[in-house]
């Protein structure tokens, strides 16, 4: 089984910013626990972050035939990007939306998501834990589990 | 560490009700996989359904300096209730909030809760599966757990 | 065929409670005749009223296959409670919606209806006489009568 | 007593259009039903349909002083004629507005009637039935009975 | 000069209809008086009305270059028709919206208007003698005088 | 018959002022004329302007058991004066609102009028003319001609 | 002169919850100091508090001829009610709506009420000093005192 | 194949008026070019054109079962007439709505359309070109044409 | 201890104006009636009303450092002025809020204000106790009382 | 006369994304197609395509002075792209807006497009056809065709 | 060149009030500064402020054809006078608006303007130093400057 | 001190592109001139424009630690792009948002900023003087200068 993680803009900074607000581990650092945690469970990782709305367009359609499941944190494109929807619906494959905040205790306009009604399902707020909260829901739901 | 779950209104009908949407589990089968989940983890579960508002604002009140988190599936009353926002804040104890279906793929009255915005964060879509996300989500965030 | 009659808030003032607008008929009185009615029509009606969403949602859950259909008339919990939509979808009994008043001459915040479109049908604005009117649309609707 | 039985834009394909959603009777069947129902009950009623809302205002007109009630089925027009409302309070003859179909469980532009304040009340999701209870219900105000 | 004036949906029911509201007067008592005075200051008059919607659009067609002015109460079309909107603007005829009451006092459906921006002006609340105002209003504009 | 006519702010700058809009008489001309107009009507008329809000309140309440009636033009504070309203209100004077130009084809701020709904009647787009037509509406209606 | 004094969802926290927002009164406390000073205005004051909209709305139909005013601070229930709404009104008795904090300087979703446009009148923001004042409010009233 | 062509109100007024907005073709020429270039695609086309909203109805009614499809330039109809709506869906006939002028550039109201979430498509801005640009995806969604 | 009252527009009016309303007081009574209830609190009350929000605005800024608690019913400003806001909070003295009538049950535009968020409390609806409900309310506050 | 096709994210997966949604084309196939088509009609014709709204606006810039009219599908950006309007502005080469699928039929969310008002006209939902009747729509206003 | 300085409501406490939001300097330091750089400039600048609209109401009528230019920080006016917008539209003198505190970050009630949109220019957030780059930008936009 | 100048999308067109809204200098020479007058201030400027969204965010993250302040005129994004927003807030650095047309009077959607409530101030209409203008903004309070 192969899930891909996405990281959308600004999520390179983790570490560098906010701490009190996302935590002190870096992507990178988030990445390899995940990965591991991943391995653990028989899973292959794969991870991509970028800035660019269509870069992440583009590694979506990559990923088409080649995952059974992607972890998407889009950051501000949550909000915005009506192409990363189009994108995750083209190519077909089960997602997860997470966030490192509560999304909702935050400025009105991070309230809606383009992407949460056609996810499997959504987890917001636990700092670096939603990455692992993330693939568990995600395997939990692919494998059937209760 | 003692943890409270509480289910609102209608989810005594899980199982029963609707499983293509909410999964086959009863919600005793839930409680006591969960129970048995954070015995694993050091911790004592307390469980309560009610399909009274007033009951569980009660149940919560009792709650107070007696639990270290709580896990609330308020249902219905996630979208209604601005009593079970005030028991919350009230007793002061830290909780996630969770559903078994991912409410952003149902009618728009169910965007909206009265809890989110105080919760650590929400968990929702994962069917059972979002009950012990929930706990996990809970645990890492009491201990500090990245 | 049974049909069960449920009434909420309030409904237990009327014949005292502004008979101008709601008629001088109680609710003893209205149970009674619609008992009478429902029996010439070879249907067993069971009655029950409460001021408590909770109680309302038990009850509903109690008729789960003891039933063939309901006739609501919500009161004031028509405008606020998605428990009560729950319950009746939860038990996907058939429903008919009725009121005594006519809600749309009312107050704006009386307009919208957490139950009517998941109802059969609705009735409002005929007194007493909704009552009646409710059960024949109901039975013409589960014997499938023009 | 006579009574007075309007139906507005399309409802002239009933029968043809959509028997899922109106069921298979015409309006010729249903108008004579409604007929003899209504001489059974001492009544006489007289029948309209047009697909022109200057002709039901006319129509609408020509029963001042000449009916004592109106049952109205506006179809399209409920939503967008202001000219019906003004023509029915012109007239002032007590009226009450049915539908086929459960408005409520329709697109959100059905759930506003133009007509439904002022009438004595509403009906809405019997199919065919929903004339005879409309009737029923117009008797009922007009002689006064529970 | 040849000034065209205009009468709506259930404006043939003046003096008949709440005379409370909009005054005594039939329409024709309306239409002879406002046509001596306008003949008195020079003009003729010709007066159609209408409930019907595509009647009044045929009339106004036809009045493309045969007047000089149009003065319209549109009754209830005024807040639903664009149809006669784009007809006033298809002929390119200067015309004066006018009302019998006063529609800010009314239900808030009759704020909006269709027409009011087109117009030379608007009068609105002065019962019948809205159409003298109307008339002088409209020639004060045609004529350039202050 | 005594009548009372206020201009409220920037209505000194007629005939200075944008005239294309508002016509090149002045405020002094169009008093002086309307005057000259009542007299012939057996009205004694007397005038206020100010371009201050507490000025024209003050005015309204020096009107009190002096004035039969207030052609009010407000300006800018049609829109945004409640004190104006309850000045009016509160002497119980009636009165006509006008407007030189028309303001349902100006901004979209300037379609609420916080005076219509209390207004004997409205007048707006007829340049001067609309004072002398506010005039005529207002004896029209005090000395209850058609 | 009876009067009943009504305290909605978590009210029974006071003194416990939030004291910097609400005071360190004890309800008890409070509900004691309220009484002697009803005695002292020769009123005799009973008290009820409960979490359940049900409890309430029954408590409110028990006072029906039995009290002459009542009290209700009704918390969160203020804002999502309508069911106490219409119970206060079924029996008709005057009463006063107050709470301890300033509901204008808190959540959006606190700035509407369901029972402050049929209230006597609103008193927010002074603590447990609010009861005083709502007790000496609704005694003006009832007693016609300036 | 046959199609039949609809042109709502004012659509008679085509080369008279506002030809800056509308080009300067009639009516009459328009449907007889189209009627050409049907023929040469071997489509019989029949026309009508009515100011009447009833007699457009009227027309779609007759057209069931007789006619493949339908091209409607509504006019002023198309957001406001859900009658036109229902007189679409109830003969089934697949139709494309069309407009001469690019109805996103107009004023707000014409933004919204009844019929075209039903239409198979929509074409809008090309003048007079726009009816032959309908007839061809009519024929191309009709024939499965790429 | 110092105590500024203010009163806003059309206050003045009070006694004439819709006593029905506003209570057959006039303000010098009230003023008086308040400046007695004060002294006997050992409290020095000053009195200020006017019509211009400027002159209450240039009064409260004469308050700066003279007096420890203000006392406001701004009329209809408080619901239109964002300059009186800025005073009351430019010169940081704590300030109740009150009205004679209960502006909830009042048109919706009273439903606002822009001084409620800033005050200390708000009292509404109990004609001229209000002033006195109002001056003890701020006592309370400022010496701490319960 | 040449012409420039832009299509926005997605529009790579077209063939393997949704077929019934959008057709079994591959956009190559539909580009090659509509290439020869424009020849035909003695246009050249550019492709280009991309997932980034950055290489969209850089592709506007380098066509301008170059192409005489631009065809758009900017897919999901339509909604949400001001940058991509005003680089069509900025550059001033007429466009036409297509869509395969009909907007109208789908998500609110895509009924506003930033591009319609300024475009030529707007074409949706002819699947790969709407590809050929924009470009003809383009060159029928561009060469002025009826 | 000469240019007017206008300050509203509550500016002349500056320096006063708020220090932290609003600088140290009061008003006084803020001409007599701005005075001297406009000196340097070449520039006469005269000054005026007032807590009423209608005195600067009074003050931009006065200006006509005295100045070339005007700054205004309209305070609270800028969020709720027309009056204020009439006026600089009536004189037609090109103007700046500025802010010192940045209005984009303060209540939502502060983001509207009345004045931006027929502004040269906006200028929010600079403390003090707002009034030197809105004398620049004004100067800039008179003198044609880069 | 070292200050970033961002430009967004299109504004590599300056001076190309409607030169009546935005003037005729080119991107590239007001670049230079604000070195120019950086450099006199003793400021070292570096400047970077994209029409990528992306891209700016990657300009921006290496920012960090690098500069003291950023001007910013992000043109379109200004109203769409969340991440731009979290990509300044990311790394912490003071910024001033600037625009060379008026935004307040162009259409609705440029009304709202994603960044003006973070940034030290916004000033919009002044040309390429706006470019001056914001950087001494930015340098006063960065010195602290009033």
């Amino acid at each position: 089984m192969r899930v891909l993680l996405l990281n959308g803009p600004n999520l390179n900074l983790l570490g560098l910013r906010e701490p009190g607000l996302y935590g002190a581990d870096t992507l990178a650092e988030i990445e390899q626990r995940l990965g591991a945690q991943a391995a653990e469970r028989g899973v292959e990782l794969s991870c991509f972050q970028s800035n660019h709305e269509g870069a992440l367009v583009d590694r979506i359609h990559q990923a088409r035939g080649q995952v059974d499941g992607i972890l998407i944190n889009a950051g501000a494109l949550t909000h915005t990007s009506i192409a990363l929807r189009d994108a995750l619906l083209g190519v077909a494959i089960p997602f997860v939306e997470l966030h490192l905040s509560n999304v909702h205790a935050r400025e009105a306009f991070r309230h809606n998501s383009y992407l949460a009604d056609k996810a499997i399902g959504v987890i917001s707020g636990f700092g670096p834990a939603s990455y692992e909260l993330a693939l568990q829901g995600l395997l939990a739901r692919l494998r059937g589990q209760p």
